[in-house]
C-alpha cells in the first residue's frame, strides 16, 4: 500500500496551487488531497492520515469513495435505517389495519412474554429472544421444549419485520410462517398447531376481551395472534451510532471507528454482503462453516430447499445491533467479534472429508465449494482493532 | 500525588551510591526505588513508572507493599487458588466417600443438565446457570418455574463448593441446602421435596442402575442427589490469568493490568472486601442497593436473619471469572465492568426515602447505613481504564 508522505503533499500544493487558489477553491484542493489519501489510505496511518479520512467521511455518504464491491456482490453501501421510510414503514403494516395501534403493540407483547404460546406452558417467545440478550439467549445454540438442544444460534429480532426471509436457512419466507415455525418444532414451543394457542387464549377473559377489543367478537384466529406478535416485533429497531453518524452526527465515531469504517466498505471486504439499511444483502452464502459429515453438521438452506447449489449456504444476518447480539454465526460458533473478524480475514472456513467414501458423497462438491465473496485479507493488528471497534458502532 | 522526577532519581543514586555501589547491593538500589514509586504511585503514570511497578509486582506477592485495608476489613490480600490446597480439597470431600470418583461427577453432570430436577420437566440446573454464561444466565434476574420472574441475579457456580455460605442472603449454610432451596422454591425448579425428584429417578432405569453402582442398593436417597451434583460442582473451578501471575508466570498481566491490580490492593479500595483465594470477604455489606420501600425492594441477609441490622445486606460474591458472569450485582443491575467501577468510584449508592411516613419506617435507619468499607474514590479516566484491565484479570 502507498504512503503519501508530506513531500507529495508539498508537490500537489504546488502543482494545484495555480488552478485552485482562489477563494473557495482552496478548500476542494484540501479535499481532494483528502479523498486521495483516503483512496490509498495506508495500512499504518498516523494522527494526520486518519483526521484526512474523518474529513473525506464527515461530508455526506454521496460524496464517500466508492465502496470496493466485487462484481458478484448485490450488496451496495452503507445506508441509515430510517423508521419511517416508506421500506420500514411498508414492513410493519399490519393485516388487519393500516398501522399497528399502540393495543395492537400491547397484546403482542404480552403474548411474547407468554409461556401460554408453548406447549409445556413454560416456554415464551422471551425464553430465546430476551431483550437484555439482544433478543436472543446469549447461547451457542438455543435449548427448547423439554430442553431439547437445538442446532442453530436464536436470532436476533430487531429487524425481524424487515426481512424478506428468516431463519438460518430462510425455509420462513414470511414472519407469519416464521412464527408458525417457531410455535410448533418440536424442539422450540412444542405446539401442535397454532390453533392449540388460540384455544386456550380463548379461555382466558382477559386475552378474550383483548382480542375482540382489537379484532371484533368472533373466535380468535392465529391470523389475529400472528398480527398482535407482528406489531410487537415492528417496535423493535432503534437508531445505531452508525445510523447517527450517517444522519450527520459525526462526532459519533471515533477515528479508529471512521478508520474501520474504511476497511469496512473496502479491503476487509466486508461491504461485499453487509450493506444497505439492515447491513444484509439477504442472501445465502456457503463459508466454510456446515462440518460436512460430521456430528455437528448443518446443510444450511439446502434443508429448506433440497437443491445441492445451496448445500452449506446459510442467510447473511443483519448486523444491526451486532455488539449486542454474541455468540456469532448460525452456530454461535464464535463469542465475540474479534473471533468472527479473524475468521473472515483467514477467508472464512474449510469443508474437510476424512477419506475417499466421504469425498465420494454426492453433495461434498457443493458443500465444499465457498462463497466467491470470501478472500483472506492480510489486516494488520491495528487494522483488526479499528474493524472491531467500528463494528461496536452498527 | 506526588511524581518522582529524574532528578529526583539522579539524587538519589547520588546519596545511596555510598552505601549501595558494589556487587548485588547495585539491585538491592533499583528495588528499593521501584519500591518507593510503586507506595507513591502517581495518578497518571509514565512508562517508566509502570515498568517499575511491574517490576515490584514480579517479585513474589510477600515482599510487595502492603495492601491498603481499613481497619475493620476482614479480607487479607490476593493470593492464588489451588486446586490441590488443603482448603480447596476439603470443600468438595464427598459425604459418602473421601474424594469424588469419576462415576459421580458424570453423574451430577448428568442431573444438573437435566429437567427432570424440575416439577414442569421443563427447567433444568443448566437453565439458569450455563456454562456458556459463566455458570449463569446472562439476565438481570432470573426466570424459574413457569416463567416467573425472579428477585436476583443468578449467581456463577464456579467455587460453590468453597463458599461458606450461599445465596445473596446467605440463607443456605450449605451447598445441600442450597440445592435444596432450588428445587423446591417456587419461582426456580418448583418440585415440593427432593424427594420428589427421587421418585421420578427410581422409574428411570438408567438412573437406578448408576446410583446403584455409585452408592449400593438401597433405594436413592435425596442426599445422594445432593452428593452427585456437589461432586460435579466440584470441578468447575480453573485457574485464571491472575493465578497465574501469582504464580509466577508474570508475562500474564499487561503493564496496564498491573497497574490495574496496584490500583484494586490500594486506591480503588476493593481488596477491603474482595481478597484471598476466592476473591471474596465472604461477609455481608449494604451497598446501597436495597432500593428501600420502592417496587425492587430487596433487603438482602434480613430476609434470612431478621436482623434489622441485616437490612440491606448481601453477600461479598467472589470475582473469580468475572468478565465471564456478567451482569453484575445481586439484581443484576450493571449490565459490565465498567459500570461496576464507576458505582464504586462513587462509594456505592444511596437509600433515599420519598415522604415523613418513610422515613419514620423501623428499618430505614438500617437500611440505609451504608457499609463503612465503601468511600467515594476519585479515579482518573486512565485509572478506570487500568482497573477495569485487572478486572478481565480475575
Amino acid at each position: 500500500m502507498r504512503r503519501l508522505s508530506a513531500l507529495t503533499l508539498v508537490a500537489a500544493c504546488t502543482l494545484f496551487s495555480g488552478w485552485f487558489w482562489q477563494g473557495g477553491t482552496l478548500v476542494q484542493m484540501f479535499d481532494s488531497i483528502d479523498h486521495h489519501i483516503a483512496t490509498q489510505f495506508p495500512d499504518n496511518p498516523n494522527a494526520w492520515h486518519l483526521a484526512s479520512l474523518r474529513r473525506v467521511y464527515q461530508q455526506p455518504p454521496s460524496t464517500w469513495p466508492a465502496p470496493q464491491r466485487d462484481p458478484d456482490a448485490v450488496a451496495a453501501d452503507l445506508a441509515p435505517w430510517q423508521r419511517d421510510s416508506p421500506q420500514a414503514a411498508a414492513a410493519v403494516v399490519s393485516t388487519f389495519s393500516t398501522t399497528p395501534t399502540i393495543a395492537q403493540v400491547e397484546l403482542g407483547q404480552r403474548l411474547f412474554n407468554d409461556p401460554i404460546l408453548s406447549a409445556s406452558g413454560q416456554i415464551s417467545c422471551q425464553s430465546c429472544h430476551h431483550p437484555e440478550l439482544g433478543w436472543g439467549d446469549g447461547l451457542s445454540r438455543s435449548v427448547g421444549h423439554n430442553r431439547t438442544q437445538g442446532k442453530r444460534n436464536a436470532p436476533p429480532l430487531f429487524n425481524a419485520v424487515h426481512q424478506r426471509s428468516l431463519g438460518w436457512d430462510g425455509s420462513a419466507s414470511s414472519l407469519a410462517a416464521q412464527l408458525r415455525n417457531a410455535m410448533t418444532h418440536p424442539a422450540e414451543m412444542g405446539v401442535q398447531t397454532p390453533d392449540d394457542i388460540v384455544r386456550r387464549l380463548e379461555q382466558h377473559a382477559d386475552y378474550r376481551q383483548r382480542f375482540t377489543q382489537i379484532y371484533g367478537p368472533a373466535p380468535i384466529a392465529s391470523s389475529q395472534l400472528d398480527d398482535a406478535l407482528i406489531a410487537f416485533l415492528g417496535t423493535l429497531e432503534r437508531p445505531t451510532t452508525l445510523d447517527h453518524f450517517l444522519a450527520g452526527d459525526s462526532t459519533r465515531l471515533s477515528d479508529q471507528q471512521v478508520w474501520g469504517m474504511h476497511l469496512f466498505r473496502t479491503k476487509a471486504r466486508c461491504i461485499n454482503c453487509h450493506a444497505g439499511p439492515l447491513l444484509s444483502d439477504q442472501g445465502f452464502h456457503n463459508l466454510g462453516l456446515s462440518f460436512f459429515l460430521q456430528a455437528s453438521e448443518d446443510l444450511g438452506r439446502y434443508q429448506a430447499t433440497d437443491n445441492p447449489e445451496d448445500a452449506g449456504r446459510f442467510r447473511t444476518p443483519s448486523l444491526r445491533h451486532l455488539a449486542q447480539t454474541a455468540p456469532y454465526m448460525h452456530n454461535g460458533v464464535f463469542r465475540d467479534l474479534r473471533g468472527v473478524v479473524n475468521f473472515y480475514t483467514q477467508g472464512g472456513g474449510e469443508t474437510r472429508v476424512r477419506n475417499d467414501q466421504e469425498a465420494a458423497h454426492p453433495l461434498y462438491v457443493y458443500a465444499a465449494r465457498k462463497s466467491a465473496l470470501l478472500k483472506p485479507v492480510a489486516l494488520s493488528a491495528e487494522e483488526i482493532d479499528a474493524l472491531t471497534a467500528f463494528l461496536q458502532a452498527l
